[in-house]
């Protein structure tokens, strides 16, 4: 099977250093799927440093774009950092579109960070997923499932297990119209997943075993798809 | 002053094929510009050429990734063709970001079509400005006016002369819910011109004059901007 | 073996829109070719859109370097329309030497379009072949055999089922000199394909079989060799 | 005049985060130094995060070579950051030498990071220092002047104002010999100094307008030269 | 004005070494040139080195094509030799059609070996004079003129001070179609002055003196031009 | 195994002259190598014209590290002329060290010349050596051993069957303090070797055979390693 896993930098980070253990346990999980003859693509996010080195460059009056690209860098650092335990994916996380489609037609690993200013970690992993007619793409973050709403702040927002392409999509949408939305995916990558029929999984990443029980059929974290 | 024109592929193409005269004009008007000693940097459209690529890629089977590519790679052409009329530009459309960063730093007039999947060229265009700090982003198509609903549906739209940027995004947002909502904008790109309060301003580019005189001062087409 | 298909522009357009059923019989012909274990390597040309773009560049005072340059963008679309239907063909069409080699060297099925000014795509098939040291170079264009002389303006103009490489070096000297001679293949690429004796033939695209047919080993077209 | 200036990493961060303070000093300086006229070169180190990194690659199992390069994308994240403050910089940290020698010869304001393992950025340096002809190579790092021995561990170690090239290697030699060696230079970066005769001054980085104090012909650190 | 020298391997080097005062005098002009206000763009051909790698891969059993290659980057090397002496030159021979593109657009002093296999030297000169709009092609060889045939085995050959182009495609068409025809233009970049009008004058380069003399309106060489 | 063969300069030229036979011997064993089912990579010195188009350069007034550059140029001619004996090479010598890690993960027979200026073409073969975890680097060059001093000077010179990594540093380093030492291995390059503990065997490649010999076992130069 062709898997997508999109970290998220927040769980490779604990008070602003690498959580050198659970990037271990994301290792030995993708060894696991190799393994297992997967082909395995994965996307990863900027965490702390990415936020830490865009802060600066706003105090140094840099643009948007400038700090949005430091963060990409951010992403970048840590998908080498992934990259760094294995000798046979490709070598460097990709700087372009044209140089992703090069490493995924000549590795079956391959490390991705951000790409371009405009686009989110998320859309990438979308992209990827596309690109590769990915059977799932896995969003591994500090949640356990989508809900209806903010979690940390709605003690009554209901989980989901399954979710199809179009309510996915209206609780993106209501998210991102708020200010105070919570970072669970972005429209344009959600758009992807639905125009390209991903399915896409949501589990809790701090124990990355959550996605081998999911390829295993168990139920955990919320699945968006249309029967 | 910095300036950037996005020039909707729409207007490049009549029947399929290329509007020269149009280009033409468009020409003159960069000319002009650049006389006046403003730094100039274009995003084009794909046009026809980008819709007949991608379509017969799906029929052969190809992602979705690979039909915005081929777009993409259309509006390249494109821009090249603006290019083939200077002998001082940017000789390439950037093909990553990195190479756009580039470009905008060692010439004072570059072209550029789209990106990257995932990306229209309207948010390429947001970024160029928020990068180049723009004074102006000209959005150059076949309308006259921002309109409170698709006009070509709803004789009684009301067309807008100016439009703070919460309120045109809450348009943009609007007809990007609706499936037949109208290419006007897009949602990524709207928010990059608010977030770097970018003077945005919609002319119709079937006379692209219309740049000159809003740069004049004059009242044409509708301004997006908070005052 | 080793097979590079040459896949002249004329035959992908007509009336200047892409003939999507002609590409994809060509799409067929490769996937059978590949079944039967072949390695493929297929150079495009830029019909239609090709002097499109150079025609208007022309009139925007483009030098024909660059109007050539444009010709070759379009035959670069070509290619990438080709690889739109294959998972597994290296996925750009090279845009260097260097990165040509590349490609042939890391996938057996590569797609390329023109490569440099001054350069016919004849030429870089004819490079591609001996690069990869083809058994066969197929030429598909609209006619179906090399003639004595241009056959449209010459009723009787003699067909050849076999040539020597010295004696097609003079035809198409012949045609080079003449202003009104057609585009049968260039004197450069002719000149490649007579130095590394690579079997070269000439079927006509209008139907791909005859490039399976020729393999079977059944008269089509003109074959240029030395026995 | 052409100014190299080398910022060691150690000056940058502070308990494991970024000294942002610090760093906009530098901003200034090299503001200062552009307004009087001067090309300015930049070469960054990597800091805390190049530790860190490098570290838990090394955990993960990655060879020396892999934990080599995670310190140079650091020195390059670090590069950036400097980048970003800056609209008319070079805009990406060279990859490769070719790539270095392109953005000094387009920009007189370029920020460089490490650029290959088994090369230090205090050795980058010196090939930029040599390769701009450069008449100043400042060496900015937490310590006032080159000392005979490690002063941190020698209390009777004696400071330099000046040295010859060839007193200064004895030193540097002697430091790489010794486990303990801290990291003053290094043999590489030193021996291209020598042969290129480019004045090399150590001063205290946690005052960046030291560099302007020897520029006006203040004595301050040490300067390596032979009279 | 601009100015393109082509400047042929066969005067670079003597029995096999560098003639290093030939390359002297090379470098003089072109101070020479630049001081008077000209763009300079100076391709250079291959000479002794090439000969030798191209000979030693043909006997390891290398394509035809590959051997070409091996010329090419010798040319490279020899480029290179001539940029070391600028330090505000592009720093490098460009590999690519593109790269050659954004080479002359940001510098006004471009060193150029070979592209391409297929593809002379001299048609590379050939396509930077037309794309610099080059007032003035010289090919500097060891010959002293343009002879209406080969001047070391026909005692009666008569030079030319003038040529029209057809006639000049004429002879170089008469050259390339013996075995024999001694090496004075290729056609493929024949044609291209022509198409072009560039002004292309044959001038002994033993004397690289005589090239300014040329541009000062004294009659040396063979001046190829249409009145 | 993964082999990595370092081929100094000097024993591929012959008065100035590429030694045909020579290198004819080395592709035998490296098809023989592969043949016996090992992953090769080459690096490859630049011998007779590195020395020639640096002191050319030098004479042209270039700066060391260009004159670095130069050499490192003849180096890369140098493993090109190996790669053309290969079709199934990767096609190009790596220019940065992103590219070197692509070839190395794309391709088990890779070329290498020098990467950059700085960095000796002994530490590019350790490096690579510790990147591809390399069971043995052969330096092949024109000694039988390494000596405790330099044989050519000191007739009573002892030399090694074995040495430690240690004991080998301290060679390398006494033969680089003296101005006449003779170029065995550099420091650099030594350091690598010793921390990644990689066998080091130094033949005399005059007879590239010997490296057949010691992979099976028979005593033949010097092997550096710690037991």
């Amino acid at each position: 099977m062709n898997v997508v896993l999109k970290i998220g930098g927040s769980i490779l980070f604990e008070n602003g250093r690498i959580n050198a253990d659970r990037i271990s346990k994301f290792v030995t999980l993708i060894k696991q799927l190799r393994d297992e003859g997967h082909s395995v693509a994965v996307v990863v996010g900027g965490g702390a440093p990415a936020r830490e080195y865009s802060k600066v460059a706003r105090e140094l009056g840099a643009s948007y774009t400038i700090q949005d690209k430091l963060g990409i860098e951010a992403s970048r650092m840590n998908a080498r950092l992934f990259q760094s335990a294995f000798d046979n994916a490709y070598p460097n996380p990709p700087t372009s579109f044209d140089e992703l489609q090069v490493a995924l037609s000549t590795h079956d690993l391959v490390f991705v960070g951000g790409i371009q200013p405009g686009q989110s970690t998320n859309a990438v992993a979308a992209l990827v997923a596309e690109l590769t007619r990915a059977d799932w793409l896995f969003n591994c973050s500090n949640i356990d499932y989508v809900y209806d709403k903010d979690p940390s702040k709605n003690p009554d927002a209901v989980p989901f297990d399954k979710l199809g392409y179009s309510q996915f999509i209206d609780i993106v949408n209501t998210l991102e119209q708020k200010p105070s939305g919570y970072a669970l995916f972005d429209l344009v990558g959600a758009k992807i997943v639905q125009r390209s029929k991903v399915k896409l999984c949501f589990v809790n990443g701090e124990d990355p075993q959550n996605v081998v029980m999911v390829l295993k059929g168990e139920n955990k974290g919320t699945v968006v798809y249309d029967e």
